[in-house]
């Protein structure tokens, strides 16, 4: 409850500083920025890297931080919308419906070069080279993902890959940041960096899981764009090897009525939806154990609980 | 001649240094890249960083700098092709045709990630800040066209404002970059910055005349492109100005037959062309004339005939 009240403050300033870093005299930018960036989402990215500054005792430029990781995540995102056809992001119509892909891949490059501006301001080149790696990982692993799934390249040792890269690594910097700032080195960098990493991947893990199980309403989108994709996550890749028809419904992309209905009912009979859920518990167990090398102290504490939420609220 | 001799082994160190930096694991980011990136353009951008690191006795970090310029220029044209939607680009395929806008997309993000490796290799944090700002300029004015299309607001203004910020600003970094980088300050760098800032604009007016006047084979893609998406370049604007029917040309988007052959025929007997052609040169004598702050040098020489290059070759 304290750290909450905690997070109150820096979350505040960080809204402020968000919206006057992307300011624009260009009324499209804005528009967009309006829609996206500025409506908020749920910030998990900057409070992480404010609950990893505070386990630390504060760390300096978390501010550039939490600005710049949301920033690489929003981009994304406005790069994702013409990829995934997303017909609703965080509840809102999709940027691109209103004014075009166009708008939406350069709003995103706008919003780059406002990180790039951002980290640039911390003075810290070593965070310019994480960026770069993060960055890159990003995109490979985007780029992976479409791949797999133009090949039919399935398999669980992509799937890891591909759920580290697009979104575990970010998340790993995001709670390793703080330590690189405040020239934290040894155990404690290396713990904060190995729960975000393994956090992201439960993350991830989940928001696939609800892709394929949840309702619209907890997914905040419709749900089953990953099967429109032919992107084959944990549940469909361990059905895949007990049902082989399964690989026949991913390369029709779900089309035929039922499909999804089929799939959903199949993961429930099988236990192929305990299994995944079983796998996400262990991951955020795994998140909340790489804490262990931290000071004890109520920030810990909030990173803990918030690893093993990821377990939890799975239906 | 001497100068070209003397560019052939940067620019050869340049091409490896380039297909090592796309190196990637992921197949479809090699494929893209095999495409456009190490297929090779005219290397202009590092053209520029060249002769004007040469044009100052040499400048350190120049090969990563015509590199970065480079990385920033073609991940500008993975992400204009879904936006310009020209079918041919450097005389290829688009590569958006082959893999998809999304992996087009997501090639240009981890060009752009390359690019920040290998500015924070220069260890220059000022070179991050100015691309920084390049890059949120070009983003902006790649909008602003879109809106100014979009809103009909079209203007001698607007249009300067976009020829500049989506082509002068990232030659001026081009010219500008290696006097930062040596430290050379005042009058200098600024005749560096402000040459480079005026070919920019004497080469995007160059483009845009043979877009809409010249042939396919110069311009190295159909003509018409700039019609077919509303965009009014500077002699849509002379001659929107004298015959008010262009503006309905503009807004139908060229689509009746015989629309883009019309507007050839009418900038050629009115004068237009003439007067398009006229600014060029203008344009292009400014920026030869903004260099003579330098000292004298065959390196001087060449950038002031590439500037030159642009008045002729126009039709």
């Amino acid at each position: 409850m304290t750290v909450l009240a905690d997070l109150e403050a820096p979350l505040l300033r960080f809204e402020e500083a968000l919206s006057e870093l992307v300011q624009s005299d260009v009324l499209f930018v804005r528009l967009i920025h309006q829609d996206l960036v500025t409506a908020g989402g749920k910030r998990i990215r900057p409070r992480l890297v404010f609950l990893a500054s505070r386990a630390i005792g504060g760390a300096p430029f978390e501010l550039e931080l939490a600005l710049a990781v949301e920033l690489l995540h929003s981009a994304t995102l406005l790069h994702d919308d013409l990829i995934d056809d997303a017909e609703t992001r965080r509840g809102k119509e999709a940027a691109f419906r209103k004014y075009g892909n166009a708008v939406s891949v350069l709003s995103g490059d706008f919003l780059l070069s406002r990180l790039l501006h951002v980290i640039a301001r911390t003075g810290r080149m070593e965070l310019v080279e994480r960026f770069a790696e993060v960055a890159r990982t990003l995109s490979e692993g985007e780029v992976l993902q479409f791949q797999v799934a133009a090949l039919e390249d399935y398999s669980l040792e992509n799937y890891e890959r591909i759920i580290t890269a697009k979104t575990a690594v970010l998340m790993e910097l995001c709670t390793e940041g703080p330590a690189l700032l405040k020239g934290v080195d040894g155990g404690v960098r290396q713990a904060l960096a190995r729960f975000g990493l393994l956090y992201g991947q439960a993350f991830q893990m989940r928001d696939d899981y609800l892709d394929l199980l949840g309702t619209p309403e907890r997914l905040g989108k419709p749900v089953g764009g990953d099967l429109r994709e032919g992107k084959a996550t944990l549940a469909t890749l361990l059905l895949m090897e007990r049902f082989p028809e399964v690989r026949e419904v991913l390369r029709r992309r779900g089309q035929e009525p039922g499909d999804l209905e089929r799939l959903r009912a199949l993961a429930r009979e099988s236990g192929v939806a305990e299994e995944v859920e079983r796998r996400i518990r262990e991951r955020a167990r795994l998140a909340a154990e790489a804490l262990k090398p931290l000071p004890d102290s109520p920030y810990k504490e909030a990173l803990r609980e918030l690893a093993l939420r990821e377990a939890e609220r799975l239906s």
